[in-house]
This record gives C-alpha cells, sequence and structure tokens, in this order.
C-alpha cells in the first residue's frame, strides 16, 4: 500500500507537453497525467516565414509553458504534425499544409534541443488519442474521429489500439472519393471528402454559388466574394438565410456518404466529429447522420454513434500529451 | 520427439468440410489439415424452391463429401453464407440473396442433424481467410478481399486478424459509395461500388448502352439485351471489341476509386481480388491498379499490391473449412 501511494503520488507530480502544429496556429498546452489541461497557449505558427522560424517558435513556446508548471515534473512532449509521419524516425514523410517540411526529420532536430523524449503523430491521429482518452470517445474501444477543418482529417481506433496501417498512414479519411468526377484536391485526386466538408470546402461551395440570386446577403454581409467565411456562412444559416443552409446541406450531405462508407467497411461504435467547422455541428450533424443512415447496412449504421468532439479546439494538445505520457500506445 | 510425431500424426488424419452457400450454387468441400482441397462437388443451391430444399442439399452434399474421404477424421464443418451474420448465435441477420433466411438460425438447425461442431461466417469473410490461409495473401497479415460476383462482398484482415466489427458486420466493401446519385442498390442506398463493379453491374452497364452504335457486335453474339452474360463480354473485350472494352473500363474505375478509398484509410499491404469476375481481371486489374494509385496517397498507395485470388472458386469452400479447423480464429 505504501508502494502504491508513492506511485500515486509520482503520477501527481508528472506533467507532459502538448504540442499541435496547425497551418495556421501552433498551440501548446501542458497536461497533467489525468488528462487535465493545466496550461496551454497558442500563437501564429509563422509557416510562411519557413521552417526555422516555425521550430523557433515551437522552442519558445514550449519553454513558455514549462515556465508556467511549478511543482511538477516535465515527463515528456508530444506532437501532432499535420502529415504523412514516420513514427519510427520522426520524419515528416508529405505534409500538404506545411511547405518544404516533407524529409524532414523533425524528432531529431527537436531532440538535439531538448532534454526530454519527444514523439511525433499524425496530428488528427493525436487528435484522435485525445478524444478516446478523456474526450467525447473515452471508454469506447472502436471508434473514428473526422476532423473538420482547412482541411479533414481522420484517426481509427479499433479494438482499443490506434490503427495506423503498415506505413502509419492509416485514417486519411479526408481523402475517400465522394465525387468521382468532383473538385480535384491537392492530394492529386478528385472529388475527395475533404473538398466539401472542411472550412476551404464550405466557403469554394459558396463561390461558386455567387450568381444564385440566393447569395445576396451573404455576399453583402461579407462585402463581396473574397470576404466569404466559414464562420459568416454558419452565422446567417442560423438565422435561416436559405443559401447558407442549403451550403450545409450539401456539406452533410456529403460527410454522410464519408460516414456511410466508414461504418460499411469497419462497423465502429462511434463516429467523433471535431475541427473549427464542429462548433457548427448543430448546422449539419444531424443531416449528416440521415444521409448515413440512408446508406449504411441497418447492424452497423443503427450501432453507431455519431457525436460532436468533446475536446474541442483542445483535443490535438491533449492527444499529443497523451502520446507523451504513454510513448505512443493507447 | 515421439509426442510430436503423434500431434502430426493426429492432424494429417484429420479433415474439416467447407460449405459456400451461394444464390446460385452450392459448393462444398473436404480439406485437409494443412489446406489441401481432397475432394469438391458444386450443386445448384436451389434458393427459389424455399429454405427447406436448400437445407435439405447442404446436408445431403455434406454426406457425399463425408462418404468421398476415407482413413481420416471429421473435425468440423464450416460454412460461408451470403449477408450479415450474428456468428456467436449463428443467426442469419440480413441476406439479399438468400430471399426468406432473416432471423434463421442455421447454426442450431444444422446442430441438430449434424454430430459435428458447426461454423458459420459470412461468405466474403470466409473467402478472405481461405486466401490468408494458402491462396494469395499466405503470410500477409494486413490485407483485404473483394469477391467480384453476382454481388461485391469483402474481408479485412488486420494485424493477422479478421476485422468483423463491433457486430460482426464490417468489410461490407461492395456498399462503398462511389456514385452519390448513381444507380439504386439493394442495400437501400445509391451508387454503391456493387453496382458498377459486380457481373449484374456490368450487364447492366452493357444493356444501358444498348443504344451505342458500338454495342452492335455483343447484341448481336447474345441474341438481344436479354441474353447478354459478363462473360460475352468479357470474351468480346479480349477480341478488342470497343463497346465491351470500355465497360471494363468503367468497371476498373470506379474499383479503382474503391481500393484508393480503402487503402487511405486502413494503409494495408494487399488487396486481393476473388469472386467469378476476376476470371476477367486480365481486362481491369492493371487499369483499376491504375485508378487507384491516381486517388491514394503516395506511401499507402504505392505499398498496397493488387492481386488476384490465388484459390479461385474453391476459395470459399477452403475458407470456411478453415474456420471449422481453427474455431473462427485467425
Amino acid at each position: 500500500r505504501a508502494k502504491f501511494k508513492i506511485l500515486q503520488r509520482e503520477t501527481l507530480l508528472k506533467y507532459v507537453i502538448g504540442v499541435d502544429i496547425g497551418g495556421t496556429n501552433l498551440k501548446v498546452g501542458a497536461v497533467s497525467a489525468t488528462g487535465e489541461l493545466l496550461f496551454r497557449t497558442e500563437v501564429p505558427s509563422s509557416v510562411k516565414e519557413g521552417k526555422d522560424a516555425t521550430l523557433k517558435k515551437i522552442l519558445n513556446t514550449i519553454e513558455e509553458v514549462r515556465h508556467r508548471i511549478k511543482g511538477k515534473r516535465l515527463a515528456g512532449i508530444g506532437m501532432g504534425v499535420p502529415g504523412i509521419i514516420d513514427m519510427e524516425t520522426g520524419t515528416i514523410i508529405q505534409s500538404p499544409n506545411l511547405n518544404g517540411w516533407a524529409g524532414f526529420k523533425i524528432k531529431d532536430t527537436l531532440a538535439d534541443k531538448l532534454a526530454w523524449p519527444i514523439y511525433i503523430e499524425n496530428d488528427a491521429n493525436a487528435f484522435t488519442l485525445g478524444e478516446g482518452w478523456v474526450g467525447a470517445a473515452s471508454g469506447i474501444k472502436n471508434f473514428c474521429c473526422l476532423t473538420l477543418g482547412t482541411g479533414v482529417g481522420g484517426g481509427i481506433v479499433l479494438d482499443g489500439n490506434m490503427w495506423r496501417g503498415v506505413n502509419g498512414t492509416a485514417g486519411e479519411a479526408g481523402h475517400i472519393t465522394v465525387e468521382p468526377d468532383g473538385v480535384p484536391c491537392g492530394c492529386g485526386a478528385k472529388g475527395c471528402l475533404e473538398r466539401y466538408v472542411s472550412a476551404t470546402g464550405l466557403v469554394r461551395m459558396a463561390r461558386e454559388g455567387k450568381d444564385d440570386k440566393m447569395a445576396g446577403p451573404l455576399l453583402n454581409k461579407c462585402g463581396g466574394i473574397d470576404g466569404i467565411s466559414a464562420m459568416t456562412i454558419a452565422s446567417l444559416a442560423r438565422e435561416g438565410d436559405p443559401f447558407c443552409m442549403e451550403l450545409f446541406r450539401r456539406l452533410a450531405r456529403y460527410l454522410g456518404i464519408g460516414m456511410a462508407d466508414i461504418v460499411n467497411l469497419l462497423n465502429i461504435e462511434m463516429i467523433v466529429i471535431g475541427g473549427g467547422l464542429s462548433n457548427a455541428s448543430d448546422l449539419f450533424l444531424g443531416l449528416a447522420r440521415d444521409e448515413m443512415l440512408k446508406r449504411s447496412f441497418k447492424v452497423p449504421g443503427h450501432h453507431v454513434t455519431v457525436v460532436s468532439s468533446k475536446l474541442g479546439d483542445d483535443g490535438g494538445i491533449i492527444g499529443a500529451a497523451f502520446i507523451a505520457l504513454t510513448g505512443g500506445i493507447r
């Protein structure tokens, strides 16, 4: 019993840092061993200024977070990176959102400057692990997360373990084809889910509809086509604007198609929808679920719960921290 | 060493029976403990005459096979059934191809009449286990099988285990949406992969093109629209008939889309194409692979091998036998 108490105290005294590297923002937080976010900060990731500028920001922000935490020992640092990651070597293989980072051995570079164990993981996988740890999928053994942000990421947990595939690239649900002759995608394909259910996709669909006479209110509010944002579309849709509501209906339909594909293939218990767009999930999640049910087999369709992310904007940080805490194993 | 020899002899003296219940044919075979097909037979499954007629055929055919095998002990009987199966209770939940079988406790009914352990599994899963045991995916730990027949079935093996999902319905790759507003499917959805890459789908596409002036040779050879068969389309395509070649190009494109979805989601090592249509794989498999590569991420796309089934028509029997041999665990 004495030994157990020491172990428990040891756990309570430990914390980890989670880093969520986005194309726009860099989020860094300190997370306790029980999944509590102790402190978090967010700065622009300055991707356009080049890799070195971003790396410097990462190091500075980690340092800032570290100085905020008193009386606990830092046990490791986990990082979620958008793109395809070689987890063993900590190398970024491919990253559409981090220009010039392909081939970069981010783990080795950071290990030279930081004294703690470092873990690198795909950002959507990190988010998925966070939701599974202390989020919407806590206690769920078979689920999938979809992050609807600038792009669309995905992570799959099967039988309680992250399914990473043979090269660590599994879970790219954003690149399920939903329109065989659809909009070209950054990945080289056409009609990927990502092109329709991301913030970028929503804005694109709005712009394509600019000549629709119903588009007037949106164009007015945004001061023209260049000012259109997902946030404004959502706020108008909530006010009942038919053009903006229709845009969300289209988004929901494609999301439902993608979810039905996943459900028919994997027969999982839960789909968690995260990412910036999930703040507008009231506008599309019910519709997407209906579309999914129309297109999936009865048994797997009716056994899957579709929910919004619980950790929201902090999911990436908490998931990355989880990786540092567990050594990447869920 | 003596004990090992006894065990080895025991194994060599054992055999299992595999039953592959199709909408058209019933295939039954005796399989050795090392995966050798000792004897096989095939009769019409007589589904239209009702469940009892088919059941009687199953029992008679098992009896026939059993009498052919001398000097070996029957250890169990495995059955592949088209549809969604509750493996624990051996009940057929849903079956588009076996009319009136939904809710049927096939395992209990057969157990009353047969003295050997009985195992029931989805037919595509059984096929997948066969290919993984002694077929094209022997030794491969992460793969997917697609059976292109009257419909399209699928089975997924991850980390060396059959992935059955939380309700045993996983692997329904035939119901990935490839055309969001496409042809209605028996499952209730629209534009499912099955509608385009099955024998039925190929014939439907041919019929839809009957007014194309290029369709002449096919219509002539088949004696009109009602005589069109997948086999004739394949034989004309091999002779260079442009209309029939185009039908296979369309099939290949949709198959490539479905395979890219699977590869992006699961990052597996191999896709095995089986089912009756795989006899014509020379006409579409290369094209399908090209389409898949266009639509999948580089790393998972280039790490997946796409091959034809090795066991062909016997895959269902051998896979069902494998389930009887191992108790359903791979």
